[in-house]
């Protein structure tokens, strides 16, 4: 990694450019995308009249297009047809680091910036397919054996766009990583793992009798990574990526 | 839950008063601070410029103030003595929600958002505790064991603390939750938990000879819950909360 642009990478400038760690630092839209498709849930930060909010939400990536559920911003969003800046992240933790002194307590983790401006999907045809995609994106197909969406849950429903400007990824992989002559004391370090996985099924009790779960589903097993399910998932609904 | 004010609520606001879902909202301190205690990372919103940035970033709860390490604010917030509007939000996800239409699908979690002005710390004295603090509270007692930090390593570490002015919770945990009418259709629904889970613990290859792991790691087993071990470790450094 390093901080310099590339043919594959996404301009640089100080709004994105890590400056903590700068050896952590990536702008290849390559890994970015991939850190982004292996989640679900993100945080999108905005300004309501000088006000920063930081909004957890649900997200997905259509190439260079960034769309979340509804959140507080959506009614500002509804009067600025212009947009409005903002910066959504996501983020894995893969482990805590335990290190010979305070200083090199760590973490090891996996984060991405994007920036950019949002604006309220309103156009019929973006706005069905992404109520479409909103689902399918992580449960690949699920939307036609569903029950049709209505015209007031459509209406209901408020989905934000953000084609991304700028973004960086953020990587420290390294566990333990201590000062030389701290390697020469009797202290106790260690990297202790960090997984999101997911849990057994729990199958709605009011199921009609003979309704199986789908094949579809199997990536959805337990104790399997979340983020696994959620890139195998990407990859059958997007498979150009 | 309720968005009324009590005796142990934060104050409510518009900046803080949950607008979807206003069911799943709560004010209440010890709900807030339970989920705050549970959490290592948090996600933190400020404004630089006019433009929003959402850091990933590590940070604990001390009574009504959080405090976080440093990041890309640290170097505004040295120039601003005044300090700067922040949003700190930490989630949960605790299950995917598939239902029997798109508008119901879903995910249990739990958040919280904690508005307040954020500063830099730089009294000599609070800053050494938050030093301690910032390993002790994730790992108690672990800075008295450890090399000690040096002069240079507390200028190159900033700390930023807020006290908490207002906060909001937001939970969802009814798993599959359909229109009454749906529940006739033959489709699949189903909730997949989702759990943060600690690995086997990974000592450092260069341990010197008999150096164990210390009892005070013993949370932090294979298997368990990150915010269990979060929790524990939590009331352990804070007794009294």
């Amino acid at each position: 990694m390093t901080d310099v642009e590339t043919a594959d990478s996404y301009p640089l400038s100080p709004r994105n450019r890590v400056k903590r760690h700068h050896e952590r630092g990536s702008y290849d839209r390559t890994t970015v995308h991939g850190l982004l498709d292996a989640s679900m849930l993100c945080h999108v930060s905005y300004v309501i009249d000088g006000q920063p909010y930081c909004t957890p939400t649900f997200f997905w990536r259509e190439g260079e297009k960034l769309y979340w559920h509804g959140s507080s911003a959506s009614r500002m969003l509804r009067s600025q047809s212009e947009g409005q800046k903002a910066c959504l992240t996501v983020a894995h933790l893969d482990g805590l680091v335990l290190a010979r002194c305070g200083f090199n307590h760590s973490a090891d983790y996996r984060a991405v910036m994007a920036f950019g401006t949002a604006y309220l999907v309103t156009d019929p045809d973006e706005k069905r397919l992404a109520l479409v995609a909103m689902v399918d994106r992580f449960f690949p197909d699920r939307t036609a054996g569903l029950r049709q969406t209505t015209a007031q849950e459509i209406k209901a429903t408020t989905v934000i766009a953000m084609e991304i400007e700028q973004a960086s990824a953020k990587i420290r992989s390294k566990g333990v990583a201590d000062d030389d002559e701290d390697y020469e004391l009797p202290v106790y370090a260690e990297r202790i793992p960090v997984r999101t996985v997911l849990g057994a099924s729990e199958p709605c009790p009011r199921l009609l009798g003979g309704v199986e779960r789908p094949d579809s589903l199997r990536g959805y097993s337990e104790g399997r990574l979340l983020e696994e399910a959620l890139r195998d998932a990407y990859f059958v609904q997007y498979p150009g990526g």
